[in-house]
C-alpha cells in the first residue's frame, strides 16, 4: 500500500488527527516477529506492569484496551453493582460523545449536572448524590471526573482529593477519565499519581492515543478493593485485543521514559502560544482557560467559515459561534504562526 | 522502547501469536504523519472500501472494528431486532469463546446445534430454527456460520448457499465470521464472494488479524436491506477508533494485492505439511480433515505433556486428549519439520 | 387471611396508596372459574381489544401488563432501534423515578430537558432532538411525554399535535405515558383519542393501577407501522401475565362504561376542593396550576412535618419545601375538608 | 363487567389455565378499603416475610413480584455479577419457555445440560461448570435448578444438597426455580425448608400463580451474603408493585395456613388418579415418573388430535408425539374419569 495522503498537512480539528510518533512505529517493529503469547500473556504486556507501577504505585495495574469509549465503559463496570449509576457532568465524554455506549452496554444510567467549566464540585455531586437505597432512583455508585476536562480545564490534585474524600464516604468509587491525562499532568508539572492514586481516584482511563498512540488506551485500577472482574468485563466489552503486546508496547514506549510528558507539554505549549497569537486580535474572544492543549474562542461564524476552508477545525457550539482548536504532539510552531496570522487576516478581511 | 523477546521463537498455539506481517509495518509508516479526518472520513478507509467491492461486489460496505468479537457482536445486533436469538454451531466462536458477549453486550440468545464437524446443515438449523411468532422462544433472527469453521473444516459455495436460502426463506439473516476467511478461500481456491456475496450472506465478519494485522477486522456488509445501523453500532459497541486510517490502512495492504492469498496460502500448506508429518508416527491420529491452517489430532496425555515443554500449543479437548496444532503466516517449513520430529521423537521415548 | 388494616384510614400521599375499586373486585370473581387459555388468548383479553378500539380508534391494540415501568420500558422498545435513544423532561417518570429501568433492562438513553411546568415543546424537544446521523450522539428516536405530567399539568391536543407533527418529521415516534391519562381526559373534558390517536401519538402507556385497578396497565399501540414487536418485547422484558384474564378484566372494567372517567373526575374534583380549602390559609401557595388530581402547594417545613403526624403526603422537593397532595379516586369531600381544616390549625399554630 | 365465559369448563393443558381460588379473592378483598402505603411498606406485606420465615426460617425475606418469568430474572441477577453465567438443564424454563428474558434483560449466558429427566446432577453441572478465571468463557456464578422439574419430576433433598455443596465449592450460587415447589413438597411429603434451606439453596422463585394466585411469586432469598441487591434489581427489572398490598395478601394467603399444601396435593392427586386411568389404555404410555401435577405420555397423533378437540391439552414434543397433561387446584375426580374414559374411546376408535 503506498501513501494516499499528504503528510504536510495539519490542522486544529482534533489531537486524534495527528498520527503516530515516530518512536511508536519503532516499537511496533521491535515488537514484532516471533511468537508470543496472546490475549496479554506477554512480555510486553508484563513489562507495561512496572511502568504503570512506577507511575500510579505499586498497587497498579494495567488492562489494555483498544480506544477511549472502551476504557471508560469497561472501568464503570468495573466499578458499579448491576443497578447503579454513575454522576459526571453534562459535557463529561461518557455522556455527550460516545453515542450512548454506557447506557447500551452496560445499562448505566448517567446522574449529570452542569458545570460553567466542566469540573465537577462537591457540591454540584451532591446535587445528583442523593437517594441512597431508594429504589426508586438509580443508585449513584461511582463518580466519573474528566483530566483534563473536555473545555481544557484541570483540577488540582486537593480537588480531586475533595471529590474523592467525598465519593468515599457515600460510597461511591471515582474514576477518572484520562483521556488527555498526559496534558493535565503537563500542564499541572505534576506526576500522574498526585492527582490519581494519591487523591483517591479508584481507576483511571488511561489515554494514550491522543497523545500519539495508534490506537491503545488502558484501564488502570488503583484501588482493587474497589474495582473489580476487569478481566472478564474488558473480555465480555470487546475490548480485548488478542495481539495484545502490539498495545502493550505502544503504552510502554508513551510512559517508560518521558515521551508522554514531552509529547503533552510541547501540545501544551503549542496551545498557549496559539492563544497567545490571537488574543489580541480585535473580536477574537478567549473563552475558557487555556490549561491543556485546547483554545476556545469565540468568534463571528463567517469568519469562522472563512477559516475553516484553509484550517481544519470544529465549531464547539453553533449557538454561540464558540470554535475549538486542539494542538497535538506534532503540531509545529509555524503550523502555530500561520494559523494566528489566518485568524487575523479573516478577523481584518 | 527496546525487544524483550526472542524473534526466533515460533509454536504451533495459535495463528494469533504470531506478529505482523512486515508489509503491514510499512503500511503504517506510510499511512503515518500529517493530519486525517479521525473516526473513518479518511483516504485509507476510503481506499478500502474500493478493495472490499472489488471482492465482494459493488453493493459491499467496509466497517473496520478492532477485534473479533467486536465484529461478531456489531454484525449480529445490525442484523437482529431486540428479541431476536441467533442460531449457530455449539462450537462457534461467538457461543465458546467470547465470554458471553452476544449475550451481555447485545442481549442474544444463541439457538446453539452440536455438530459432527463444526459446520451447519439446513436440518441443523431447522432443530433450531422454529417457534416463529411464539412468545415463549427467543425469536430466531440470524444464522451465523464461520468460515473456516473453529474445527478446521470448510463450506462449499453450495453448502452456504443452502443455507442462506432457508435462512431468508423464513425471514432470517446470514452472518458468517471470517475470522480465517482467507484460510478457507485458499484452500477452497476460490474467491471470497464465491462463498459469501454469492451465495447469499447478508453480513461477513472479515478477519485480518489471525493473518498477519496488528489489530484489525472489519464487518462487511454484502446486503443493506437485511443489515442496518452499523454506523451506530459501532460506535455504541466501543468498535469506532479514532485514528481509523491505521485500521484501514493494515486492512487495504492485506486486501488490495494478494498478501491475503499469499499469506493464507502458506498457512494452510505448512498445516498440510505437519500433518503429513505425523501422520505416520505410530500412536497419532489426526482426527479432521486438514482444511484450513488447523491440524487436530490425538496423542497419548503424557506425549503432549512433553511436547508442549518444546513447543507451545494447545490441549483442545482435555476429556478425549485431542489437541490443536495452527500454522501461521510465518510458520516456516523447518519449524513445522522440527516440530513433526519431536513428535515423533516424544512418541517414541 | 384477616383484613390486617384500618380501612378507614387515608391520606393524600399518593393514588397508588389507594385500593381497589369496587367494581373491580366484581369482575375478578366474574372472570373466575373454569380454564382459561392463558398468555392472552382468553375472552377477556379480546373483550379488550373492542374495549380499547372504541376508546383509541379501530387500529388500536392493547397489551396489558403488570405495572406502569413495565408498560413504558415496553412502549419505548418497541419504538426504537438498538442504538436509539428518547426525549423527555427531566421530571418524567422514566427519568425520575424507575430507577433506570429504561437504560438498565433496554439500554435507552434519556436526553432530557428542564421544563418549568413538566410539559415539552417543540423548542425543547429540539434542545435535545439534533445530531442525527452523528453516531456520537446517541441518535433521537423517540419523544415520550407524560399526560398529565409529573407536575399535574395538562397537554391540549393541540399541544400533542404539534409535538408528534415535529417528532414524526424528524422520524422519531411518540410515547405518551398516560399513568394518568384519565385524569388528564377527565380534566380536559375530552374523549382519550382527542389527544392521542387524533393528536399523532404512536403509543400509549395506558394507565389502570392509579385510577382504581389492583395491578394492570397496558401498552395501546395506536400506529402499528412505527410500533412493532410487541408481543415479543412484552415477554422478554417479563411483563407477559399467564393469567392474562385477570389483568384483562380489570381493564375492561375500568373503560368498557364510564369507570375510568367517574373515578377521574372524581379525584380531579377533590383536587380543586382542597386547594380551593388551602389556597387563603395565610403562608400556604399553591405552586402549580391544579389541573389534575394533584396539588402542589409551599409551606414551612415546621408545618409539613406537623401535618405529616396527621396525614400522611410527600416532600416533592426537599430545598424548596414544596410538598405535593394527591387525590384518588377514594379520595372523599370528608377527607379533602378535614385536611384542610388541618393544615389551618397547623399553620396558625 | 359481566361474565364472558362458560366456568365450567376446565382441561388439561396448563395450571395457569386455572382461575383463583376463592379464599384469595376473598383476602384480595380483605386487604382492600383504606389507604396502605405503596411499594411494599405496607402490612400485609409484613405479615409475608412472617409467613415465610415459618416456612424457610429465620433468614428469609421475601420479595413480591408479578411473574414467574421476574421472579427468575431478579433472581439470577441478584446472585451473579456482570459477567457472570448460569447453569440450568436444557429444558429449564429459564432457557426454554421466557423469550430469552435472562439474556435480553441480564445479559445472563446459560451454559446448558442436556438431561434425561430434567434434573441436574453434580456430574452434568461439572459438564458445564468449569472455565474459572478463564476470560474467554461466560463465568459459572450460579446454578439453576427446578423442583418439581419441567418435566413433572421431583429433587430429594439430599440430591439438591449435593449440588449446593458443589456449587459453593465451586464459587457458585443456587437458585431454586420453585414455580410448583408447592406440588414438589407436597409430593415429598417434606416442609418447604427441607430441600431449600436445608439442602444449601440460596434464593427461591417462590410459585404462585399456577397453584391458584391470581398473579403474584416471590424471589425469597435465603442466603443474604450470597444474594443482593434485590431491592434494586426488582425495581429496575420493573417487577415492583406499587400497590404491593395486593400481591402480598395473595401470598400470606397461600402459604400461611395449609392451603399451598391442600391445593397442591389435589393437583397432584388428581395426576396419579389420571395416570391411573390411563395406563392401562393399549397404546397409550406413559413416559416420565408422575411426581408432580403433570403426566406426560405418548400416543398416536390422530388420536391426540381427536382427543384436542374435546379437551385442551398440549403436545410437549411434535416428533415423538410426547403430550403434557397438567392438573390444577381446580381438576376434579370427574374432570379426570371423563379425560380416561376419552383417551380411551379415542384409542379405541
Amino acid at each position: 500500500m503506498s501513501r494516499l495522503h499528504d503528510p504536510a498537512l495539519r490542522g486544529f480539528a482534533s489531537d486524534n488527527y495527528a498520527g503516530v510518533h515516530p518512536q511508536v512505529l519503532t516499537a511496533l517493529a521491535e515488537a514484532n516477529d516471533g511468537h508470543q503469547v496472546s490475549y496479554g500473556e506477554d512480555v510486553y504486556t508484563e513489562r507495561l506492569q512496572q511502568v504503570v507501577r512506577a507511575h500510579f504505585g505499586s498497587a497498579a495495574t494495567a488492562y489494555p484496551v483498544f480506544n477511549g469509549t472502551g476504557a471508560n465503559v469497561v472501568a464503570l463496570q468495573a466499578v458499579t453493582r448491576r443497578w447503579e449509576a454513575v454522576v459526571c457532568t453534562d459535557t463529561a465524554h461518557i455522556h455527550a460523545d460516545e453515542g450512548g455506549a454506557p447506557e447500551k452496554m452496560a445499562g448505566l444510567k448517567l446522574h449529570t449536572v452542569p458545570t460553567p467549566d466542566g469540573k465537577l464540585t462537591p457540591a454540584l455531586v451532591d446535587s445528583q448524590a442523593w437517594g441512597f437505597g431508594d429504589e426508586h432512583r438509580a443508585q449513584p455508585g461511582a463518580v466519573s471526573l474528566t483530566q483534563s476536562t473536555e473545555l481544557g480545564t484541570l483540577y488540582t490534585p486537593a480537588e480531586v482529593a475533595a471529590l474523592a474524600e467525598q465519593a468515599h464516604e457515600r460510597g461511591m468509587a471515582v474514576h477518572l477519565d484520562g483521556a488527555r491525562i498526559s496534558n493535565a499532568a503537563a500542564s499541572l508539572d505534576l506526576p500522574l499519581r498526585a492527582f490519581t492514586t494519591d487523591a483517591g481516584v479508584d481507576v483511571v482511563s488511561l489515554g494514550g492515543t491522543k497523545n500519539g498512540l495508534l490506537a491503545a488506551e488502558a484501564v488502570v485500577v488503583l484501588e482493587p478493593d474497589r474495582v473489580t472482574g476487569l478481566t472478564f468485563l474488558r473480555k465480555t466489552s470487546m475490548q480485548l485485543a488478542s495481539k495484545m503486546r502490539f498495545l502493550s508496547a505502544q503504552l510502554v514506549t508513551l510512559f517508560e521514559d518521558d515521551l508522554w510528558l514531552r509529547s503533552a507539554r510541547h501540545a501544551n505549549a503549542m496551545a498557549q502560544r496559539l492563544a497567545a497569537g490571537v488574543v489580541d486580535v480585535p473580536g477574537v474572544a478567549i473563552t475558557r482557560p487555556v490549561q491543556a492543549n485546547a483554545v476556545f474562542a469565540v468568534l463571528p461564524t463567517e469568519v469562522t467559515e472563512r477559516l475553516q476552508k484553509r484550517f481544519r477545525f470544529y465549531t464547539w457550539n453553533e449557538h454561540t459561534g464558540e470554535v475549538r482548536w486542539m494542538c497535538s504532539f506534532d503540531t509545529t510552531e509555524e503550523d502555530v504562526d500561520a494559523f494566528a496570522r489566518a485568524v487575523a487576516e479573516e478577523m481584518a478581511a
